[in-house]
């Protein structure tokens, strides 16, 4: 300890969110360069190895090869699949001293397709799986808390080849238990939901989120076994509504009812129902953004959902897909295109087939059949009984609509909670995107031409630190699990006398040569300073060699119970190797 | 081998220059993404990994800690230390998306700078060994032969931080000792020589160049031990020369003698010598560059030396130093400084304190008391005996002859001969240049802030397999030290008899079991094939189970001997383990 290069601070970092950030910091683990951008010192270097260990180790039960490709990139590759175009400022660009285009890898798709490309043809050298742990580049515009969303980080990313769609589900399947057996490993609380592929294309895809507080990504579960992302939730595509009876519709005078809440009030005053007054479920709520797709102008998009959800934006941007911005509809819109009438728009102006020409979608919720209250296209009034699918024809379906807690799950599996998570892991079936783009193909057993089917598997290993070290840390520190420690154990030596530092260098010593890897607090620090330290640092076992040695005494402490125990110093070599070694034989090699 | 993602070429590469580039390209070690930018194929990785093992276990019997740092950085800490201009176009720069200036790190002196200053600040905390092993970046003009100079590349940086000068001293020491164990470990034939320290400042620097004829640095030796890159080669400063009894410098008309070539034909028919004939040794030519430093305007440099000497342009450019620009003066130049008559110029207009105020460096030759015939600065016009020191006085001395075979080392330990290496390591003793710079100091002994002394030390850790390969390859293909293989060694099975293959996997499993790395060649291929991509691929030993097995032998080659012996198959396994064990005990595990 004192010669390793750390330093514990007392102060949180002014920046720190979240406890991980708070603690790796504070504990000398990690340390920021720039935003998003960190050095990983000695302490934290053990970790993100002990990390990538681990998963390799589980790739290579899967038969995973691991190889290496650069960070920077020439453009082309890039171009060939639109993604240069659709990652938008989310990439790294820069150019060489002879003006050629780069970037800084954010995943690799490209450059594997093209490496199978390169050196395979048959079908007979197929299934294959490789992988890289690489350090990888994103620009994203909120780097925050710390590692855990960095702008340069470690991630393992792997690619499974088949020749076929059973051979890519069995691919699929394997990584997803590989992945299950790594997460297991890393010790953390983890749902695997269903997930929107966004920029990666693709059908089949599913997130591991460790759950968490502070996660970023929302997700929906229910108790009947259901989960997914939230972007990811699809309602089941509701049965039509009979509408026979339904009345014609009728157009009223709602004045000053520009909001969904004034619309109620004025209704159930106006044209109140028989059976049960209005609410906003029985309105219909047409939002209209400007849309910017890469390369193209902007141009309207309207939504028309239950007035009583919101549009999530995050489950709009999902839709969207990667690259493509959006702004709410402002006042020099709506005076480009005079037939929308600030709250007031109605189906009646909307779709493409209608007077704006603006592309008109709406939530699964706005069935066929059912009726609704919305605007009638004119300022202070309203349709009533305007029934989807008699009176107007959306262009579309599009799941935007917020979901709430208590929402049936889509599979009948029970009402949904949501919780918070943080993306550890992702698993896609691609398909034959990245193939067809760069023209992958082998010799089936035909001898034809067949595109090769493939799998993209990512997990954030940097991430991983923080996440294990948001987990299992409390008030006084870190806490790791023992095989992601960057020792198995910390030695304290307290007071001044010279046997206690002579007995704890010794038993440093004896413990090293029997593969355990031991730190030893042989500074000139008073005993608190030590111990604060110790839970500071979070090694799982802290060994007190102190005022207890004059009775032949050592102390034992368990960092995550904070439970101790004294073992006689004739014993003490014994029982911590038996601590060690009997609770993960296989990592202290 | 079957599933091995590989694929030899019977062709070598369009682009190889040198044969370990052709070697790893068709052994499938390596492919190229872009110009100097390579991805690691797993074989190749493999190789990385034991040489980055070598390293690190060097780096740690010398007290090395390990760390990793961004290899995205922001430009302030470059701009401290004035490397962000110095580079010039030889780093790749970028912009993030709020317009931030980064660069990726092409060595990272700053950081571990300022991570010394963020963390300690006692002189009881030094000596301090820290170290990286990390991808790092250059832009290159000319990237070439493979792996060998790219411009995304691995190495290994190590500093060392020190109280004074002594603690400096010893630290460079065990560095240079680590060096030596490395550079032995990796089995290729090296030199230390002196080196320019160019743009990283400081005083001691010394290369381990790989003895090489593809080499890219030219290296001068002697019999006595003397070595130093032609850069750093720096003559003995010569004595005065008496000239008492020179006679006065004379201006001869020397019609038609703009070169040293004319000028001596004809200074010998109209000015003839009486003891000899006048040399181009005898004359001293003057040459003049237009220099542009960074941020600066072009401005001229005149050189004198003598006329059998050129002046060798990579001692020009470690003597001007990192990012300086230079240029021949051009007729446009000429036009703009009239007093300079090409072809005629002479030691009469040059120097600050004359007419022309351009810049008057010497070879260092050109001492005290030696005469020399010159230009006149007038065309068809030379002046004789003019006498250094005493009828001209340049304005400093500046080394950049040409150095040939046959000089007298600097230091008297014999003639000089000349070679070629390839710059593997380069150890640094920096001094304070950038903890002056960037104020890294702590606490003394007296309690009062002394500059800490830091050491800069650095391997080509992506460099180094390329310079093994090219060191070992034969006309077959690669050809690994045991310690360096991808796998200990290569079973190959030939025939169609079942019982060949059974065998062979018999015996690869019991290898694999008892922790040799074994690679089993399992295609239905010809014997041929499988034998020539053995030796391309260059494992140490080549296990051949085919028609011997009848008669219950296996052959046993030696891929660096190309001897082979059989050996009774129920021998073979402890044949193959002594084989392996015995000769590396230590790197099987």
């Amino acid at each position: 300890m004192s010669e390793l290069f750390v330093r514990t601070l007392r102060e949180d970092p002014a920046d720190a969110e979240v406890a991980s950030h708070r603690w790796l910091v504070r504990g000398g683990y990690v340390r920021r360069v720039a935003p998003g951008i960190y050095t990983w010192l000695p302490l934290g270097l053990r970790v993100l190895e002990n990390v990538e260990r681990i998963v390799r180790e589980e790739m290579a039960a899967i038969g995973g090869q691991e190889l290496r490709f650069p960070a920077l990139l020439p453009r082309e590759p890039y171009e060939a699949t639109n993604r240069w175009t659709e990652y938008g400022d989310g990439i790294f660009r820069l150019h060489d001293r002879k003006g050629g285009d780069y970037l800084l890898g954010p995943t690799h798709e490209e450059m594997f397709t093209l490496a199978v490309k390169d050196m395979y043809n048959s079908y007979k050298e197929l299934p294959l799986t490789l992988y890289q742990i690489q350090t990888k580049y994103r620009d994203e515009p909120r780097p925050r808390a710390g590692i855990m969303r960095g702008r340069e980080f470690v991630m393992k990313d792997s690619y499974s080849f088949d020749i076929d769609e059973a051979g890519l589900a069995a691919s699929y399947a394997r990584h997803r238990d590989a992945y299950r057996k790594i997460f297991d490993r890393l010790g953390f609380e983890y749902v695997i939901v269903r997930a929107m592929s966004g920029a990666m294309g693709g059908s089949q895809s599913e997130e591991f989120l460790a759950v968490s507080p502070v996660g970023e990504d929302l997700f929906a579960r229910s108790p009947g076994g259901y989960a997914a992302n939230v972007e990811a939730v699809e309602l089941a595509p509701p049965d039509p509504v009979p509408f026979d009876d339904a009345p014609a519709a009728h157009v009223e005078d709602t004045p000053d009812s520009p909001t969904i809440e004034t619309l109620v009030a004025v209704a159930n005053e106006r044209v109140p129902r028989t059976d049960r007054p209005w609410t906003a479920a029985d309105t219909l709520k047409n939002v209209v953004f400007m849309i910017t797709r890469p390369g193209q102008e902007p141009e309207p998009l309207a939504i028309g959902l239950p007035g009583d959800r919101e549009v999530d934006t995050k489950r709009l941007e999902a839709q969207l897909g990667e690259g493509v911005a959006y702004a709410p509809f402002a006042d020099e819109d709506f005076a480009r295109h005079p037939d929308l009438v600030k709250g007031y728009i109605g189906p009646g102006v909307l779709g493409a087939e209608n007077a704006s020409k603006i592309t008109y979608l709406v939530d699964p919720r706005v069935a066929t059949g059912t009726r609704w209250v919305t605007g009638a296209d004119a300022a202070g009034r309203h349709v009533f009984d305007l029934v989807a699918g008699r009176d107007f024809t959306p262009d579309g379906v599009i799941e935007v609509a917020e979901v709430r807690t208590g929402d049936p799950a889509p599979d009948g599996s029970g009402p949904l909670e949501l919780a918070r998570g943080i993306e550890m892991g992702h698993v896609f079936a691609l398909g034959t995107k990245y193939a067809d783009a760069l023209g992958l193909q082998v010799l089936d057993e035909n001898g034809k031409l067949a595109t090769v089917q493939m799998g993209s598997y990512g997990i954030g290993v940097s991430r991983a630190v923080a996440v294990v070290a948001e987990g299992t840390s409390d008030e006084k520190g870190l806490c790791w699990p023992r095989e992601l420690a960057p020792f198995d154990l910390q030695i304290v030596a307290t007071g001044k006398d010279a046997a206690v530092l002579d007995k704890a260098t010794e038993l440093a010593r004896e413990l090293d040569e029997a593969g355990v890897r031991v730190l030893l607090d042989d500074r000139k620090a008073s005993p608190g300073v030590k111990f604060a330290d110790a839970e500071l640092l979070g090694m799982p076992t802290t060994v007190v060699v102190g005022r207890g040695l004059a009775d032949g005494v050592l102390e034992v402490r368990d960092r995550r119970t904070g439970m101790s125990e004294n073992v006689a110093v004739d014993d003490a070599l014994g029982h911590l190797l038996a601590l060690v070694h009997g609770r993960t034989d296989a990592e202290t090699a």
